[in-house]
């Protein structure tokens, strides 16, 4: 291991019937609330209602942000940093998924300076203080519901960049797992991806440590969900299936995966935050198409951490580390591809002809998050394997 | 699952060479600071002298307590609180193992009210305020450092009671895999059985629930105690090996392991105790031999959980669930005895002829704990399969 600070300070309601629970939740952290959410659905199924009441028998007064889009827009943070400061709100509420939470957590930061908030996505600028945020999640994927990790796109310049800050853990997340029995079949599968994918890059990344803690941790992770999305698409309205899903996915990014493994690359997020950004891919849909291609590309060249996934998390035994790698990645696939994922360009919509342009972003990109290992043509190569 | 909050704010400092970040630590905590430690080996190892330097550096005022014994007791914990009370302390900083954090926390719950604080642990009264804790731990063992559970002993009624307060975190732990070099062969033994049996209490009791995500986190660390143990014994100084012993010993108790099962029962903490306080057993010593008796006994009442961690943890796969269940306790109990834990009353120096004693104490116990499920015949009979 090597060392580490950990400190997660979210305070997690579990549980069917939990909403209820938010005005009181957020009445400590002052008079006035942003809600920030994004389209009808929540207002349809009644959420909102039940959010609403809660918060006024609270005695708190509520301003209103909806229009939050699946990959959440820079020009729409803004918006909501100005409408934060003009009415000097005291917290920012969530009510949604990871889009939601994380344009909650980038109005938070931002209505705390008088600076813009785009550097701190470039990582030139440190956030130095926050307003609260507190969630109501509704979709079991992100795991922003208990980090300080956000992502924006930036439409002007097409680049979707995140950060991390301690200062932006929600104080308080309700998990009620019924909220998530409307989500769709395809986006029940995304967000299995993306669970999956952020216990997959610490895992396969963290190179030669002795790990034992760490690599148990992800793997009973990894096979839980999937088992489990295989639960929740055959009966969207599967408790317990929508309970564990939810659950395992906050746990899959909550820091604790990752703790004492040393500094832990994203690439796969790296290959897909560029597709999103250019073609607003769903994350989940991007990651399956990237992630079976990157295991590939790594598996003739540094096999060894995939090998060790594909005994640990798929029972392969057969072959030495590069044949097993290579099946690992091909099992992947398919079982993406079986849960309704994407697994190629041309599945996902995205054109080939563009390759280089991805590119060009990719690598971009893998210099504000610092990430030297891949060069241009090994980029261009994982690209190839997904076409 | 079923329903939970989760909520654990300490901040964890893991990493050889972390000491000297005490002072800064507990800077924010106040002035005045009191410093609860066990015996001199703190200041042989030169532990006491970093520490010190590291709290005189950044500007604080230490007031003292030493003493603290492997069982705490009451009457030393109430000095404590006197101590406290009367130099008007701002914080509680415990260096040491279980016995040291635990004594440090009744201090800060004792310290904040003019009430005794014996009721808390016989569970009639409840915290409502607490001096903030922080603690340096030494010993990989009890989780108290990422809890917010303490134990003591009653000298005078031989009672030793416990309790849980979510104002009892500590506010920061200071985990340096070092500091634990010196530890013996037996107290490392015993530790590595505590550490087990706080993952084995909520696995075993809680059910027939549908909980993946908390059997693989608790089979992991089972397993990695395990091997870990056999790492440290062969080798006390084994960075490698102690860290992940230090890390796995607090995430087996810091509540994620059993989040979302249920009301968990203590089934082997609760015949344990008695142990401690009547012949003071270090605790992880008598956890070994009452945890193959309550399987045992179980595995002829209810085998399934059992069952499924023999098949999980110790690759037992033959027989259906009781013969499973019995080869699981008796795994268990030969590879406590191999690590040089007493698995029997005579190994531990408990008189048999004590049996009936022994009994009305835990019978007293399960009452306190609102155990219901073991008649004072299932105890005794539970006590007789460790003669």
């Amino acid at each position: 291991m090597q060392p580490f600070v950990f400190h997660n300070p979210t305070r997690i309601i579990f549980g069917e019937g939990t909403v209820p629970q938010i005005g009181g939740e957020a009445r400590p952290y002052g008079k006035k609330i942003l809600l920030v959410y994004g389209r009808a659905s929540i207002k349809r199924s009644g959420l909102y209602d039940r959010v609403m009441a809660s918060l006024h028998e609270a005695g708190l007064d509520v301003i209103e942000l909806p229009g939050v889009q699946p990959n959440p827009v820079l020009s729409h943070l803004r918006k909501g940093i100005a409408l934060a400061k003009e009415a000097q709100v005291d917290a920012v509420l969530a009510v949604g998924g990871g889009s939601a939470i994380d344009t909650a957590k980038g109005i938070a930061a931002g209505a705390a300076t008088d600076r813009d908030v785009w550097p701190f996505y470039c990582r030139t600028a440190t956030v130095e203080a926050a307003l609260p945020v507190l969630a109501i999640l509704t979709l079991a994927a992100t795991g922003s519901e208990m980090n300080g990790r956000q992502v924006v796109t930036n439409e002007e310049t097409q680049e979707k960049f995140g950060f991390l800050s301690p200062l932006l853990h929600p104080r308080v997340s309700i998990l009620d797992p019924t909220l998530t029995y409307t989500v769709p079949v395809n986006y029940t599968a995304y967000a299995a991806v993306d669970a999956i994918s952020h216990l997959l890059e610490g895992y396969f990344t963290h190179g030669d440590l002795w790990t034992p803690i760490q690599d148990r941790y992800a793997e009973g992770l990894v096979k839980t969900i999937m088992e489990t999305a295989e639960r929740v698409l055959a009966d969207r309205s599967d408790y317990q299936g929508r309970a564990t899903m939810m659950w395992a996915a906050t746990l899959a990014f909550n820091g604790l995966g990752i703790a004492g493994v040393g500094d832990v690359e994203f690439p796969n997020h790296m290959l897909e935050h560029p597709l999103s950004a250019l073609y607003d891919v769903p994350h989940g849909a991007g990651l399956s198409v990237v992630i079976p291609a990157w295991m590939a590309f790594m598996a003739r060249r540094n096999p060894g951490r995939i090998a060790h996934f594909a005994d640990a998390v798929l029972g392969i035994r057969s072959g030495d580390d590069a044949a097993k790698a290579e099946q690992a990645a091909g099992r992947l696939r398919a079982w993406f591809e079986k849960i309704g994922s994407p697994v190629s360009f041309a599945q996902a919509g995205i054109p080939a002809a563009d390759l280089e342009r991805i590119v060009d972003k990719t690598v971009a990109l893998s210099k504000v998050w610092k990430v030297t290992r891949y060069s241009r043509d090994d980029i261009r190569e994982m690209y190839r394997l997904c076409l």
